[in-house]
């Protein structure tokens, strides 16, 4: 699984049956870097995750399970609303930085 | 889940008997810098997706649902043609073109 | 999905009971950089790709589906002989280049 | 599977049903660079790893096996606590280094 | 599937019940840059793979089958060792040459 934000919202029409209900997040993977990531990534919803939220995401069957629906056509899904981390003190400060901007 | 772009169509006369009635489209992953990405995907189509339309694709057993065949050899396909998606201020200017690029 | 390009190749005689019959690839997977890629992917053949010629490989159980035996130990498969792509002419020059070389 | 070391502990109160009984580490994946890590990854624990210590982290369906649930909403977990690594002294210094800092 | 030099052995005494006999080795995936990797991965081994040995590894369900237990926790495992490898002289000087290393 990653840690994510939560950043937008994706609507759509126009697609498979077997996703008629679901709602749809653009998450932002955190990294111990700076620099802003360049991938985002879909996934499903159904724990009422808001933005700017921080989030915990799991792929494929995973995914399908925590929906509640086997035979969905997801592979990513949130499956926690993130409450605090803790971390390791003997990390870079850097990284310590980027994983307590969670924590505040 | 990924967002891409439609950039092109595969064709192909030999390939294995389970992919027979299927139509293939070349993804362009959308991503949040500037750089012209490096990887494109192939994922099979049921939705009519046409050129230069960003799309939602999902990868594994998820695929093989959306396109309603359980036993195909596919691995990605689409499952939604993308509407709009709403993006959060917070993020740095750049990210937030690149994102509105497709809210368009 | 992924296209790549047949380069070489494997053989081995001390493997998996599950794989005796199998034939496989070295496979170059295509990008659209000028760069040459720095990952090269080993798949399973049965459609009787031969060198330079440019191939859909197909990951998981869509590749054991696309061999015939649901449990050989393998997890990459060449789906399909690449005929020709057609591509969006918005593309840069470049990437319109790299995909055209596949189509000339 | 990949060697990560363990850097911290995320809680969560919102999350899906099949979490329940869950405890969630934060894993900094072993690279051969000197370079820290980029990325993090979210893992299922039930052997208790603590801080500082390295494991072994498996990913998807034998996620769930490691954790006795196949339908709880994991792809990621520790499956094993590394004691020792013996290494191969024909690659760099910097690779042996970097390896060595764990079997110390 | 990819190919990698076995590199070193993993030891583990406290680990899921269902890895109990089984070999772990790191592996270092090959790839056609001359560049040090710096990515390793772990895979059980049941064929009796030494240092030095260049194998083909397979992620997944395919990992469990090699090892003949589809319920044991693991996703990567050695199906084969390489005796050689045929490529394609069209390639550029270096990768020939790296994978030629291979072939010696």
């Amino acid at each position: 699984m990653f840690i994510g934000k939560v950043v937008g919202t994706l609507w759509s029409t126009k697609k498979t049956q077997n996703l008629e209900s679901l709602r749809f997040l653009i998450i932002h993977p955190l990294n111990l870097n700076k620099e802003p990531l360049t991938d985002i990534v879909v996934a499903a919803d159904v724990l009422g995750a808001g933005r700017g939220e921080y989030v915990m995401v799991a792929y494929g069957r995973a995914a399908r399970l925590a929906v509640g629906d086997e035979n969905c056509s997801i592979e990513a899904a949130v499956t926690a609303i993130i409450d605090r981390i803790d971390i390791d003190e003997s990390m870079t400060p850097l990284q310590v930085d980027a994983l307590k901007m969670m924590s505040a």
